[in-house]
């Protein structure tokens, strides 16, 4: 049912919506402003983990992946982690399923790490990752990677339907005969966070940006539109809308104890909380490409505006940042940073040749109490109460906690979701990036204790920026008339009859 | 004695064999056929490491080793392990001794790793090894590093002997000051291991394609005479003929508890079981290249069929991995495989440019319990209890724990001792491996649970197969008749007057 | 007052040097000949660390660091171990501060390091690595990193003076609420180590080959005169003269345990005892460059003599293997190495693209006890209880516990106090060192247990010698008539109306 029916997956969850009273778009006034409230929820490890897992199976890619060879078997996205560190962000690609890649890319450093999956991995893969030796195989509770979903479907053959479940009991066996911990790991979101994260994700800087660069477009409306376009393509791919289903899935995966009351509401609930979050997280950085918007190089001529990584792909790492971002400590403020390298061997991994080398977000010194350091703001108490000097910063974590080192000849590229202050100017440069992707709001102002003067002068390092592609007249008239939906609603064509904004980007 | 009568050695070990009532090469009929059996027994980690260090110090080198410079000085071959895995072969080169090798090659990662030497070492290795802060030093109790056999002769100087008994004395001071256990690691056989290994080499693939080739030589016949030179020459190097010049040896070493009876014999006797494994093993691929065999490329024209490394590398590669597949798990076939790679610095090593990225045999997830996983194969039982959806292949155990990274600009090859399945080719792509070394005997098959269809297809890695040198008719007619063993016979050509078969290979 | 009046300062310090009867320069006489009493005093491991972090503050370099962007800002000298190995030396650079500096280089593996900083790190810093999880945090106890010296000044601005004190309030708040330790670590000298260093400094083989070339050149004059100019530089730079402004600067740093007596005094005299030292082990390898000495290739034509890193780059590095000398466990002869790389990222330490690979002292293998093996040398006892077997030499620890691989495109460099011996020469080219920086007093010589045949003929590595400059007549002609003193007195040109040697070097 999966691939064939958006609109009905969408009504399906509207009504869901309703009957359980869960929040709803239209719904995201701005009744509380957690910027007036002080400090906002924090996601939970766990859950940021497996937020970014879901969002890696979700890597752009060029070539389709598993698309004629075998069709029971699903993308996934992987996060690998060790201690506090995210050591690598992965995805299937055309030749190998997302637990191949990690033992490729790691090897002998997978010993003791915890892996989380988007999918429950095939029996291959947990051999082989049972076998290097990892502490904890998380996995998000919907259609395993060797799909019990596709195989359950009348078209599809006998023998992958005993595939699948050869696959199956394979992977209960190995989970029963070995060390490491193996299950779901979700944890509930805080009251107060689902509505949060969609507030900040319609008023960060990427959005702001483009109100101020556009007035006369509702951006608002954009972000609105954007939301719903992301939850019904994130729940077609990660829920099971059928309960009978999901029961039964769960039951081949041996996960019985899911299947009871009320444990299994709690858990469907919990899958669509975060979807729903991923969603919001999405959607504050629109898919507007078409209409010129996008990351291209600060004060550049038209020749060469353009990134070598190609903007979905920037949108993509942009996306990890902002999750990130959603652990900070900052009491007002979540800023998270992502670092890529294009390394050499580019074979294997769905990300093709780019490999995580770090990431961060803003956070008091790793081992510091609740509360031990000052909190307040430049708006707030005196100069020794406040929280600047505390701080570390999300791309200075990035860069203390990589995971593996920056070379030169690696075109290095950080994702950042502000722009980076004086504090980190320096060290980015320093650490060998050639590349920042971020916005420039910031840019040029000096605040009382943090300033950003030094970003534009930022020498040997490329700054694309968000914001419209510079072009010539003729791109523009060639574009001609079209309105700001036009490129991010493919899939809700029908629905483009709606009354939409009629501003124009190009007037 | 040790380099001057080959022939005497012989029959001084032919008598041996008899009066201790030992296998004979003769003897070895299937009475026993081990596939049948299930189960074959297995080495033990310390006797692999054993044998591994005898074989590094026959690696192939093209200038000779301490020829001239100091003629006490024997080459040694080298292991270095960490916890369970090999981070090192190595041997004696021109300018350095193999522990001096270990130091300049992993400096501080030799921290509590085990070396296993084919000869005790000198104390000037081995005060840097100690230093180093290696666990465990273990050696081969025949002739040591600064040999006490060659300064014994009656030609040997003063100054030598004297050397050599300082050298040795400074050992012992070590051996007793320094916190790492120093010590000779020998382990008796399984009773039938000896058989089972000279059964298994003798009918291994690489066997076994040459009778596919060549219906007309009889390869046993051919197995068995390689078997009696690499005994011989094995013995020669590594056993001390005579018992009183041994335990002279022995007393000088300080393994004084090692002259009393019955430990003298036991440790001679496993010495020789050893020693005639290594044999056995080494004759499973035959030196043939006078014959035109040898890896070349699969499909290859004639211009670019050759490797760069020669032949006798690839063997000498080819056979660690050889005994590699003696510790298998696998109920019925061992798999081998070793990847090495042509590193930047080839100053210091024995092997030149060549240095170990990993190593690997086939076996269940490590921390597995004895039984605990299926082991039936696709003759026995239904397909729930057959082993291959958990065993881990020698290829993916090599790549998992590899003791390097693979980088693309340094031509890295696998050995592996069968042919590759499908599970394992996009792996070994995906890794960075350039060249494979195997047979191709199971290529192209396909059986119920495991199938070697994608081999043949592998893209941007050169396959080197067990073959035939694909040549041309001059070529042929420049050799013209020959017989088999002509060109692995050079050591017993007195010998080669015995009835040889006449059957040509150009026929 | 630091960069004012040098020679109010000098004059201030001889004062105290008479009222407090230490040592004086004129007073160095050969009374006690360390090399005949045997065991010299060794230098602890914490002050070794903390000279090593003055003597890194001092790195020569460029740019000037600091200068206009910030005056309160100085800059720092930071030594990073972990467990027995320096990981890294480092200083200030033109955009970052020591401590940035070994975040970027070193990031994850900063976890458990112990940190000797020449000044006390600014909060900025302080945050970075107490985050990154440093164990350690040691500190000089003069002025701190952002200086209170400085804004103390009447000429500086009320900004500044804020500045300085938020930064010290943040960094005593960041010591009170984090794990790391953070102190001042300084120990008292052996109570004969002063007069051993002075000795040893003046009768080293730097000194010694020059004695050697220009028998008509007074060297202990010389070395007198530098001697004087280095203690001036080094008090003005590391020694808080006014004993009221110390206290009120230690107490603004948290240090009001050190304000009373005894300990202040106490602390005083420490420090002035370490400067000194530093100041004497600094002149062995004069700055004499104008007079046309220095490291020159040997055996060079004119053309390609100069080595790529300018000659007081090289001095500075010598004097850091002449500290680490100092930690010798052999009984007479200290010999200090260490190993430089020039790396790709040359953006951000002080050092510019040059780090640190390892160094290394001669000592008796790791782990071993006091008086545990042989001491004698080839003057005394037999063979069997010399120490040659046992010790290690400075060379291979260096290359043992080296930091980070020695990679073949970037130009390693050893610097090491003595001439390499024959056990050594082959290690050095096997590990991939392409120059060596020494001197060749001891090449071609043997000895009964160690010889110095080899260093002449080793291929592949160049060889920059301590020597005077292979130079043609006419450069000698326009260098024209000068005398020693005046390249290395360039701030006492006053004074360089003492009577001075008038024995040119060029006649």
């Amino acid at each position: 049912m999966e691939a064939t029916d958006a609109t009905e997956t969408r009504r399906e969850l509207d009504k869901k919506c309703v009957t359980e009273g869960s929040y709803h778009v239209t719904e995201a006034s701005s009744q509380t402003d957690p910027k007036v409230q002080g400090h906002g929820p924090r996601l939970s490890k766990v859950n940021l983990y497996t937020l970014l897992s879901l969002w890696m199976e979700l890597f752009p890619q060029k070539k389709a992946v598993f698309s004629n060879e075998n069709e029971v078997t699903r993308r996934t996205g992987l996060v690998v982690v060790h201690e506090r560190r995210i050591l690598g962000l992965h995805c299937s690609s055309a030749e190998l399923h997302a637990g191949q890649v990690a033992v490729v890319k790691h090897g002998p450093r997978l010993t003791r790490c915890d892996l989380y999956f988007s999918r429950k991995p095939c029996s291959t893969c947990l051999k082989m990752i049972i076998n290097a030796g990892v502490s904890r195989i998380s996995y998000w509770p919907g259609d395993p990677e060797i799909s019990l979903l596709a195989s359950d479907e009348a078209s599809s053959s006998a023998d992958s339907r005993l595939e699948a479940e050869l696959d199956a009991a394979a992977a209960e066996k190995l989970k029963s005969s070995s060390r490491p911990y193996m299950g779901v790991l979700l944890q509930p979101l805080a009251f107060d966070m689902q509505q949060y994260v969609e507030e900040t994700s319609a008023s960060c800087d990427f959005q702001e940006k483009m109100a101020t660069d556009l007035p006369v477009v509702d951006v608002g409306d954009l972000f609105r539109q954007q939301l719903w376009q992301n939850r019904d393509e994130l729940s077609r791919v990660f829920l099971v809308v059928d309960e009978t289903r999901h029961r039964g899935l769960l039951t081949k995966m041996g996960l019985v104890t899911f299947c009871a009351e009320p444990y299994f509401s709690n858990l469907r609930q919990h899958m669509r909380d975060l979807v729903r979050l991923l969603a919001s997280v999405a959607s504050s950085v629109p898919r507007v490409e078409d209409a010129g918007y996008g990351f291209y190089l600060k004060g550049g001529s038209s020749t060469i505006t353009s990134p070598n990584v190609p903007q979905d792909v920037i949108r993509h790492c942009i996306v990890q940042a902002k999750l990130l971002a959603y652990r900070t400590e900052d009491p007002k403020v979540g800023v998270g940073a992502v670092i890529w390298a294009e390394g050499q061997l580019g074979l294997c991994d769905g990300t093709g040749r780019l490999h995580l080398v770090g990431c961060g977000y803003n956070a008091y010194p790793v081992g510091s109490e609740y509360g031990e350091y000052p909190q307040m703001d430049d708006k707030q108490g005196d100069r020794q109460s406040r929280k600047y000097r505390y701080i570390i910063h999300a791309e200075q974590n990035a860069i203390t906690f990589r995971s593996v080192e920056i070379k030169e000849e690696q075109g290095t590229m950080l994702f950042v979701t502000k722009c980076p202050c004086d504090e980190c100017v320096p060290m980015i440069r320093a650490a060998g990036i050639r590349q920042v992707y971020t916005t420039d709001l910031d840019s040029g102002k000096k605040k009382n204790d943090i300033s950003y003067l030094r970003f534009d002068g930022l020498q040997g390092v490329q700054k694309f920026i968000w914001q419209r592609r510079p072009q010539t007249k003729s791109v523009c008239e060639k574009q001609s008339p079209f309105t700001v939906a036009n490129g991010c609603m493919k899939h809700l064509r029908q629905e483009s009859s709606e009354p939409l904004p009629s501003k124009r980007l190009c007037s």
